[in-house]
């Protein structure tokens, strides 16, 4: 029933390559079906304005698409001269979600900045985005352990997430492309790997849901997500 | 326990009152306790180049704050030279909850804007904002029907927004901005009259929440759009 | 023979309503007839660089119209990414006008930023922003005063503007829209409450005019600033 | 008195070179002492959009300044990447004031846009614009009418500017630099060549004026304002 | 002598991987060392307005480089509003270059727009986009004459391009970053597969240079080139 | 057989004119046939953040063109809100040109800015705006060493440049404007007074060039240069 074939509660083929460029202090290349995001993390000795001689960390995001991710080009947005409404928005979903599991105390007052950058677009780019983002971070925050600049382990829990949506009529599992542009209801669930809640963005584009729905799209998600922090920990190598 | 002294199912007083402009085609200012937004709807007709000749309209909104509508100054976004993130998904939350309410096909290719600008804030703007752009908007289709211009009724259900959260280690109805600026956990849910759900959005800044704790926001929320929506029958007089 | 019936020397009704705001230092919602302006003033204890360690202080001004303040809906600014030739022009004699009325010594070297924005439009809102700036700066002041923070009042004169025309071949006072819209030569007239000249600005659109009906608007702009004075004086509690 | 050594009433030596550039349809370089402006007009067959089949023509004008046409460098428009308040407020001022000696039906439904480049600056610039702008307007248009592509000349009078200002407490015409930068008020009056007014702006800056004072300026500028006009006659071979 | 050990005429290693992402028309990701980029052709059935009803084809060129490509992080240029004088000079760069290799008539009223994206930079990023872009649009082509959308082949020769200078004295083929940070002297060539010059570089930051070592150079790149144009022709398949 | 009736190898006529504004502290104005280019050199005692206590000295360059310096009106830059590609382009160019040919630690810790603003346009703006930018910088420089602010004369040699191209099949001195837009090969080159190279730019637009075409017009550009290395030094009084 649905396009690809997958069952609903069946995620798209997870891998998660790290590594990937030599200047970042963490990466990661990390492929959900055929969306394809690199993700660095990269430190900085140097926190925003308002937080300087705080003792707070800073864990920060930015998100872009490669002009041809998509199926038709899409403009440049260094050419547009700003980021679009939907990039700003994803963009401040990743920094808020990564931050839910860093202990900015432990961290230091140091900033790290996570760029998730769309290689290939197949639906779900910001759920693929946190979680390549936690393992680019995770990478980046060994190295300050393994140096002695940080002593006690900032990072309390993996974070990641999953889609879930509403798609002819039934909930299904890491909606890809296809899915995405017919499901009249859909949602975003960030989570830790204790299964604690981050954040949860359910949004009907013309259209309405009930609890029952909701909670369905939960169920879900718990699911897909324990399958995401395994791969995230084989990944970094825990 | 509640800064102001409410219990934590109490809403702030809610007021709206309509027709605050000459020039809009619909307009309310609506008054959440301290948080004061007016909301105008603009009748315009042409659609977007993309829905041209599609037989659909369009509702989108956008959002502003005057720069003291809070404690210390902002900046003005128009001399800044843009909008910043938190306005562009503000004003995306609000367009997309208005059109869930929306018969697209009854409303026949004509596009409503609604302008909602912060006059004071005190927490909680943007589901003030999304409760009186309804508003704003059910009048200026009241005018299309009473002129002809439209024949079926294109406002399928209300739509209103409360915030709840988790704060000092409880779940409360309608935060105000004391309590906002604390709270490690707050939501905004988007409803309709009959009780079904638009959007959910649960955030932790720093925190994580459980299954429990979402479902007992849900349940506030529940009981303060009820609230909300007879407050905006009343107002536009249903 | 004017749209509204109005003698040639007749004002509109002019109310001020201060306190509108919680935040804001000094705040008024003025009224000239169907053109209401919300001002705010805000305190900042910092001054504009090129001014530091001056001893002096200053006064400065922000414009802006609410998208639907107009008869038809105008584009934001804010989404436009840039402020219009029109807003800047009318901030600028805003900042100037005001500034003639304080003593900046006296002032100390403090900030006050005076927020005008336009709720709705019916004609002569730079003036109306420059009678109720006044009054914001004024209540702003104020309450320097009784913290002691400023000692001697740098307040030296009321400010306020009126405009005048030549509508229909007749000198006519505070033109409304649909006279300033068909008016070949108008005026604004910014003045001191002891009926000094701050600022004189005439001009002709595809027109031009003598120093006779030059003088004729200087006298009725005489008479409408000094009954807005009266308006500003009671708005105060002079 | 005056740094000068000129008397109240003596202007700068004025002087207007016609036919500077060899691509404009009108050109001039106009000198007013040390100020030298670089005014060409250029003409398109086309009208801006909401003036489209009105029969109508348009004049417009552009200003700028190069970067070190003043004392010391400011910062180029293009490169901080949009013009300041200043250069908004003078650009318009000079396509008003220049349209007001246009017949806009004579023109034709057609554009010229008037460049006015500060080549160097001593005070004054947008009056020296104005004046020698409209000398480019007036060649360009000539060239039309050579054509036969207008028949009726639409020029109906020459239009200049001169600023005037109270300088060490007496008044003043054409004010250079060093006199601008002290006056506490200064005005720059548009006039037609028969003496009709077209632009009065008197402005005082921390000051206050008297109609007394207003009076002496407006003597002063109709004597210059002939000085101009006889200068441009001369130049266009009037 | 070099830092990488590198004989003066050797290249770094090579390879071109094509049909790297699953939505572009051709595209390939290319490493030169440790340069990598990814190069996308799009084909669009629009062309820029200006060449509208010419029957000419267009080909243009983006580039961009993800902010961690370098060792330091970059600010993205989306997130800074404007693309860098340096990154618009590369993307002119190579849509020229390409541009050179086509013939426009046969393409037809077409665009094809090459997006160049530096995944990791270590030097030579824009010789690597022209090698790499000409690769994807060369395939982007291949798929155009298969479908029979265009007859006779557009593509006239390979272009490639290589980056030669001196350093520590020494004339050396394909700088890597280390080299090119100390070069004096540096240059970029684009050829085509059968020799020809299509664009040369050579600029001196604070230094000179004579004919004797721009031969030299120009030697270098031409046995440069050739090991290029066998990369492309291998991965196109020819 | 050139459009000009000039011999292939020979200029246009050149003119250089110093002290042509007062307020810069080295200024000329250039004429390469009717390319007219107005050069100002603005010294600065400060320079960019990543230079500061370096020791070092600074020359950077900015590029405009009046609107009307063109056959037809271009869009103003600091209207359209930013610099053109080509803009960006050249003023990189110029900056990079003239600090060739000066000894930055002779100049000691300070920035000179060189202004190129083209007046009039008719091919070749970029090689005039180098060859009048060093006759101002040497102005410039000329009074720091006056004044013995400098010691140490930091201009090692002059700079200058010239463009040479293949028209109607043959290589051709200084390109104009009507040979420009033909030429399908095209060069810049930037040479010292002693004959040595700074930078060559040789491009092909749809078209490709052989090493002997390069190397004949090499031997054109090192003639010209020689010709207007004499103007310069005549300009300044060597």
């Amino acid at each position: 029933m649905r396009p690809s074939g997958r069952d609903v509660s069946e995620m798209r083929p997870v891998s998660i390559e790290t590594g990937v460029t030599k200047h970042a202090e963490g990466s990661c290349l990390i492929r959900i079906g055929d969306t394809h995001v690199l993700c660095t993390a990269s430190l900085e000795e140097r926190v925003p304005p308002f937080m300087k001689n705080s003792g707070l960390g800073w864990v920060t995001a930015e998100y872009g698409m490669l002009p041809r991710a998509t199926t038709t080009r899409m403009r440049r947005e260094a050419s547009a001269g700003k980021q679009g409404g939907r990039t700003v928005e994803i963009q401040r979903l990743i920094g808020r979600s990564l931050r839910a599991g860093v202990d900015r105390v432990a961290l230091g007052e140091r900033q790290i900045t996570v760029d998730c950058d769309v290689i290939q677009a197949d639906g779900g780019t910001r759920c693929a985005a946190i979680t390549g983002g936690w393992v680019a971070l995770r990478l980046a925050v060994n190295k300050l352990m393994k140096t002695g600049e940080v002593i006690s382990d900032p990072m309390t829990d993996p974070v990641a997430a999953v889609s879930c949506g509403i798609y002819a009529g039934q909930a299904v599992l890491d909606l890809d492309y296809p899915e995405d542009s017919e499901a009249g209801v859909d949602g975003n669930f960030v989570m830790t790997g204790s299964g604690r809640l981050i954040e949860v963005q359910m949004s009907a584009e013309g259209a309405t849901f009930t609890r029952e729905q909701m909670d369905k799209l939960l169920g879900l998600a718990d699911a897909g997500v324990a399958q995401l922090v395994a791969a995230q920990k084989a990944a970094v190598g825990v």
